[in-house]
């Protein structure tokens, strides 16, 4: 091993490592492609029964990462090499990492992490779980369980390891920059390829033909069309990457709106699918030849061993489960944990083993149940047995029948021990059937396999051919009850006693003894199975590091949490970063810093400012903290200098020139170009400013804001960082000159709740906009289908009234909203968005803790008005818990029952002629007065008429024979009843 | 080394061999490329002074060459192995050779050939001068010195080596067919490539839509200019690349006619020139910063060796000069041979060296000089110098004057020694000089650079910084005068005296002690430097072998030249073939054998038909002639099981279905396709068989036969092999039903000479609207430039109408033809053509040894009849040889000269008064019963009147004073000039 490889030769040592595990060595495509995956190689060959080992190197073309040669690893064309293993060969993570080791990567030097990235190539129609892996903070491998292509479910599963070479080489070389690399032969990777990465970003950028590239792209797509008609997999795949290329220029020159990605995607995907599914026939009907191949002769899975199963003990003993597993992302841990603290118990409770306490932990390669002082045995079980009755059981002479006597021995008991119970008014025999409790280790050896099952993750994956489910491949699998193991197979892994130690290590075996062992044993390889315990780890040294530069973290729970359920072993360290970048916005920084990379920003003492400092965590001990060190801040320099790129490229411009790229940025088919609807944000503004009455100054604000609102979508950091929309939008305003109250407004349009009233106007515009735009064009979500998130915005409108405390008639300010828009809508439509918030704000104050006939009660009448209706429906809801409630629920029903259903009469108060119904009349009259629109005004007007109704309906017949009468009763209950109008419909009340 | 490399190790392997070598590791371009070549890794970067060394693998697309996976080594991708060595470092074929060993080939085991190829590659404006190299027979690489890119002479030299890596593993495993061989981790190439093969030839033949990929390539062509307009030299690249490779689908869709070709080849050079000197701009902007590589550092040449001049010995030695190179082409040895056979005594006589005997041998890697008895030292020389006149050398004293003393000491003589010459009338003194010889070792030292210099080729290169041109790099040089080296340097080669053997034993050097013991040393080595010898060795060889199956080998002078100037020592074997093949038309097996592979076909021995058997020369010895034989076998297979793919797929198909292809390929843009031809041909037949009097039943055959005559352009085969083209369409023709007279004139169109009067029409029909079509559409050939090689169709016409003395007006035959090209003609393009057809006839006839002026004399009066002009001149060149001839010249001549240049007048005989006139009218009326338009007619006459004309003119005063017996004598003499009409005109001749 030379002292270090050069580009070059990383290739050709991975070719050969990978090679030398059985792999083909193939080629890159000779069509440009945006990745490894995309070769036939992979994409079509992991499609079907056939096994398919191979390794090749791919350079990989993305127009839109290019940089012009400016950032030290973003370019339009980096450098891949492909692995892929079909089926998994149970320990591709150890080879992969072996690859590394083969390459010069010494793993105990560096941190080496598996963080959760799921794969998605829309265009393939074809996705998988893994993660991104990274070496010292830098993403150098994507690594994924490949779960569909084309549409398709794999089975097997390929894992599709994708090394990011370029990467790799800036970490081996400890350079600052790609074009620094040695090559090879003398030559630099800049003296290579620098020239001709900027002469394509100009192309893809500035030079390419939109209209030309458009034509070519559906001239292209009608080859593959033509290509399936014939049956030709290879042409028509061809075709599709090169439609995929040329859609990737589009994009790269601004020239592909946000659906009418959607619809290109949706074009590319339709056809990947149709080559998939040709490929899988084609092979069929070639009967699968590669499954012949001997060289890739999967091992035949070891034999279950001999269920063995292990006699008690007799003492209670500690029982461990680990499920031992490749990275869990972090929301799987924290639910995995959640699920097995209320599975186990039950579990135990159903299987009466009684145990003492039960602990459950978990990092991401393990979660842990730890059940102390578990019985030996279940608990015995005493059950009555119902028999044939008494008069069948007995002859006449008391004796035992037949039946009493087959019944008795079927149950296992003597005649003698039957019993007679009574069952309402007839008598039976029945017998004590005693079941004898199992030991332990046999129950758990059935069960543990029914408890693993049961845990569900969001995302699950297959991976082998037990195709059983999990979050990632299970591994490894500690059972053991005392010193012995509980036996079972599970995902293909038996149970044993072999825990695995931290990958820094190596995983080292951890070989425990015992049970009780088993905290002590995983203790002394330095991982920290609770999680609560590494948080504190972090946020302490996190705090110190901070401390020691004069600065501060910023709580931040989720932060937090995701961070500590990336490792097993936390050790922070401090990084820093050029003064330089400071310049950047924050919000840019934290961006950076926090969603990209996991550090903890450090802020100066005042929490107001940031300083040039970031922590990081790292899974593993203190050794070579530099290596790490250096490594992650050349990531972050990297990307800092990436968001300088586009933070300077934009502000060479005032936003509003940005707004003529609107124009090119597709809505939505129908509903035109994000310009088009920028020119309807215009109008809608000041109509809704009027209705919730704003002041001139306001007003004007918030339509320069509605003028300027979507300009940084074509800026190029918000088409980098789409997080950054809005906030960007407010920054690239303020250095524009236009007023701040303009600036804050842009700033805060995608925020839940709005912080000024320009803005809020502006939110409320845009989100209405949307839902009944997008629901005139027909794409009101649909199950769980709800591609432009209208759901969201509807809660979001609702939530930012209710914080704002603002009413307001929605139907009127959709009416607006439907006025401006280029389609045709109906009122239909209109009430179609209605009854959709109103879905969303039953379920908005269901979650409040409101009761659910409540919220009904009070959306009848006010859905239109969320703020009203929230404020209603939470003073209703404590009115309906009171003690006298009830007796005010029913004097008003009676009015509602015995009217509803009828014809609405004319009341003639002079024809009242019975002094109960005066009485009831003046009650009314009364109580309208107290009538404010308000619950408590409805209250008080109820309680002021309950003495008047009771009496009126005890004394009165309000059916009368007389018609005449008869109807003018029932217009005064009508009058009564029709109080609720606008407030609730009481009604819906549970006790109506 | 294991066993046997399969197909993935040969890449790796020859990858890692030329890494070793210094050579950078490239990639295939993500772009689909016909070859390595089309890769910016050697086509730009080959340009300008910057060295690069460079291996990298690349599969190479050429659609044309698909065959649906049913040959055995034709594919439409085939995969390379490309090298580019910049500069030449002096030893390219050695470190070749070398790889090939590094892969397990054993070179003293196989015959390996550098079979002169010259590499052109129209699309990309580039070429150079090389070989293919055959392993057995099988062409496994291109090796090539790089002239040109993009129109750009290279400097320096490039050395290009592109492996077929196909063909080297199916030598390396010995199976039949790739689809066999073993690629790797138990895959079989087919499994791998197979399907995709079968498919990708479906879409190019099939499939592709024409239109479309039409419009694409104008899209990208202009996305190419756009590109280069900004200066973008990779996209330009790219998109140059997919033209041409849309430009392969549309030719292989057959969407492209032969001019069609020649104008999208027009376009791709043209921006591939652009983007060439794009290139050479940018690099030198740059300042070339590879020169600065020192990885590449080209080791500095040896600093000359002293001169250290020999004495001369005293006797007459043997001296020899032997210039080694790589292998040199056929035609180039014949010619050096010859150049030399000229030059080297001249240049010894010129240098006044005397010899015994020269003798110049020649092989394919050495031209041998050998001059037996060379004297020791020139001869010396004595001349005699003129000084000033005599009455300025001496004063009236006689005695010498300063200018003779100054004179005679300037000539080293005394002035006693002076002597006296007279010239012409005036008198000098003179000094007799005398110059020493020098040594012969001295002088040739200077003199054979010169001679070696003087050696030309019909195309020679350059390939090292000496600049210096020659066939083929030149690599060693002997040069022995006795035992002592003649020293000199010439491109950059010391002259030595070490030659070296034959590339089967690895070049040994062979180190020659003295010139005398050259012939033995260099045929101790098995090297046969005479060039009959060799033939004679391969002609017995040949026959002895075809003998022994029962055969003969016909006698071929071309071909067996060719063979004995491909090998040093010649051995024969004999190769057999599937009787199978033998079904194929022999034309088709004779083409192939022969023209791509050199064999000698053995034929029955009545010589009527083949036996399946060929003939071999291997470049060595008897050693291991089975494994050689075996590779020729498989290689011969492969060719065959070609033409039988086509032959199949034309025979399932009447001959005239393939009519409707013509209609996709264009003959001339303006001109239509090839079917518009056949149109016009099916218009212009009955025509020119009215013309030429054909009976009705060759009238009927001679049409038919034009309305099939360009079938089989569209046939695979003579797609395939267009040398086949009218020889498969007659076969095709009878395969079909047709008259055997039809397809015997299809067949024959296009020979020189047609047998039968159908063929002979339809051949002049077809020539003849080639010639008016393209002359029409402003085509006619230009300097060298005659693309659609008009002077040959010129030619062929008048070889025809000659050979088969048929007579023809042709302005007439031009005009029917004119009458139905689709473009305007006038009488102004039909005199071209006339001319044009004139001139070809005047050289023509020349070339016939017939006198200049007699061909300009007759072609004025009958040039538009080429078979009597070439009777009458060859007729009347006799006639002017006669001594008689020239007083019947100069009776006739004093007739034209007075009476030319005037009016005609009319002739009243009556009014002829004298007696002479009235006797040269009278043998005037005589003589003209004589002229039947012949030249033996036309000198009759002459011959009869001569005595009249003589006596007329002495006698009579022609320019009378009187206007009316002036006019009257004129007129008489102006009938007699007139007489040469329409037979030649005598006043063309030299002494008229």
């Amino acid at each position: 091993m030379p002292d270090k490889l050069d580009f070059q030769e990383i290739i050709l040592k991975l070719t050969d490592y990978w090679k030398d595990q059985g792999c083909l060595v193939w080629h890159p495509h000779n069509v440009q492609v945006g990745a490894g995956t995309m070769n036939p190689a992979t994409v079509l060959r992991v499609l079907g029964p056939e096994p398919w080992n191979v390794v090749y190197f791919e350079p990989s073309i993305r127009p839109d990462d290019g940089r012009f040669g400016d950032n030290p690893n973003r370019m339009q064309q980096h450098h891949q090499l492909q692995v892929i293993l079909k089926p998994d060969p149970g320990n591709p993570q150890e080879l992969y990492l072996q690859s590394l080791e083969s390459i010069g990567i010494d793993l105990a030097k560096h941190d080496i992490r598996f963080v959760e990235d799921n794969w998605e190539q829309p265009a393939l129609g074809a996705w998988g779980l893994g993660w991104e892996v990274w070496l010292d903070g830098q993403e150098i491998t994507q690594f994924t369980y490949f779960q569909q292509a084309g549409g398709i479910n794999l089975d097997p599963v390929s894992v599709e390891i994708t090394y990011g070479l370029d990467r790799i080489a800036l970490a081996l070389h400890g350079v600052e920059s790609v074009w620094d690399l040695e090559f090879g032969a003398g030559m630099k990777y800049g003296d290579l390829m620098l020239q001709s990465e900027i002469e394509h970003c100009q192309y893809y950028f500035n030079v390419a033909d939109v209209k030309a590239l458009k034509e070519i792209y559906d001239a292209y797509e009608n080859e593959a069309k033509r290509s399936l008609e014939k049956g030709l997999v290879a042409p028509a795949h061809d075709f599709n990457l090169k439609c995929s290329f040329l859609f990737n220029v589009l994009d790269t020159r601004g020239a592909i709106g946000v659906t009418e990605r959607a619809y290109y995607f949706r074009r590319m995907r339709r056809i990947a699918g149709q080559i998939s599914e040709l490929y899988l026939e084609q092979r069929q009907r070639l009967e699968y030849p590669f499954l012949d191949n001997e060289h890739w002769t999967v091992p035949v899975a070891e034999p279950d061993p001999e269920p063995g199963l292990s006699l008690a003990g007799d003492s209670a003993q500690t029982c461990v489960l680990e499920i031992g597993s490749e990275e869990l992302p972090s929301g799987d841990l924290e639910s995995a944990v959640r699920q097995l603290r209320l599975a186990a118990p039950e579990m135990l409770e159903r299987l009466r083993l009684s145990y003492d306490r039960l602990v459950v932990r978990g990092t991401p390669r393990r979660l842990s149940l730890i059940i102390h002082g578990l019985a030996p045995c279940q608990e015995d079980l005493e059950m009555e047995v119902k028999g044939p009755p008494v008069d069948r059981a007995f002859d006449p002479a008391g004796e035992p029948t037949k039946a009493a006597v087959g019944f008795a021995r079927s149950k296992g008991v003597r005649t003698n021990d039957l019993r007679v119970v009574t069952e309402g008014d007839r008598k039976y025999v029945a017998a004590t059937v005693k079941e004898e409790g199992l030991a332990s280790i046999n129950v758990l050896s059935g069960e543990l396999p029914i408890l693993i099952a049961g845990i569900k993750f969001e995302r699950s994956m297959r991976w082998n051919r037990s195709n059983i489910s999990y979050s990632r491949p299970l591994r490894w699998l500690v059972a053991l009850y005392g010193e012995h193991i509980i036996p079972f197979t599970y995902a293909g892994v038996h149970s044993g006693r072999i825990s695995r130690g931290l990958r820094v290590d190596g995983s080292p075996d951890i070989n425990i003894g015992r049970a009780s062992e088993y905290a002590d044993k995983i203790a002394e390889y330095n991982i920290i199975v609770q999680a609560s315990l590494r948080k504190t780890v972090i946020w302490t040294a996190a705090s110190n590091l901070a401390q020691g530069v004069g600065g501060i973290v910023r709580e931040d729970p989720d932060l937090l949490t995701e961070v500590a359920n990336l490792i097993e072993q936390p050790t922070m360290l401090l990084g820093s970063y050029e003064e330089r970048f400071l310049d950047l916005p924050p919000d840019v920084l934290v961006a950076v810093m926090k969603k990209h990379q996991r550090y903890f920003p450090v802020y100066s003492e005042d929490g107001r400012s940031l300083l040039p400092y970031f922590i990081i965590v790292r899974n593993g001990g203190n050794q070579d903290l530099d290596i790490i060190k250096e490594g992650n801040e050349h990531v972050i320099r990297a990307r800092f200098a990436d968001a300088v790129f586009f933070y300077e490229k934009d502000s060479n411009q005032d936003l509003s020139t940005l707004l003529a790229k609107l124009d090119t940025l597709t809505f939505q088919a129908e509903l035109g170009s994000m310009l088009d609807k920028v020119k309807r944000l215009e109008k809608l503004t000041p109509q809704l400013a009027e209705m919730l009455e704003l002041d001139e100054h306001e007003k004007t604000d918030a339509c320069r804001a509605a003028a300027l609102s979507k300009a940084d979508l074509a800026s190029s950091l918000v088409v980098e960082m789409t997080s950054l929309q809005g906030i960007m939008g407010g920054q690239y305003a303020r250095k524009s000159g236009e007023p701040e109250a303009v600036a804050q407004a842009i700033a805060e349009q995608y925020e839940a709740v709005s912080q000024t009233r320009p803005g809020f106007v502006l939110a409320l515009a845009d989100r209405l906009d949307s839902l009944v735009g997008l629901f005139a064009a027909g794409l009101a979500p649909k199950g769980s289908n709800d591609p432009y998130a209208l759901r969201r915005a509807a809660i979001q409108i609702i939530e930012n009234l209710v914080a704002n405390e603002v009413e307001i008639d929605l139907r009127q300010a959709l009416t607006y909203a439907a006025g401006h828009l280029p389609v045709d809508t109906t009122s239909e439509t209109i009430g179609d968005v209605m009854r959709f918030v109103i879905a969303r704000m039953e379920t908005y104050l269901q979650e409040q803790g409101i009761r659910t006939s409540v919220v009904r009660a009070v959306l009848a009448e006010q859905g239109h008005n969320p703020y009203s209706a929230a404020a209603s429906a939470k003073t209703l809801n404590e009115i309906v818990k009171k003690d006298y409630w009830q007796a005010l629920l029913d004097a008003y029903a009676r009015c509602v029952r015995i009217s509803r259903d009828r014809e609405i009469f004319e009341l003639h108060p002079s024809q009242l002629e019975l002094p109960e119904e005066q009485d009831l009349w003046r009650a009314y009259q009364a109580a309208s007065q107290e009538l404010d629109g308000s619950v408590p005004g409805l209250e008080a007007a109820i309680q002021a008429m309950e003495p008047a109704i009771t009496t009126f309906f005890d004394s009165v017949l309000v059916m009368d024979d007389d018609p005449g009468i008869r109807q003018n009763r029932l217009a005064l209950v009508q009058k009564i009843a029709g109080i609720v109008a606008g407030i609730a419909d009481l009604s819906l009340l549970e006790g109506f």
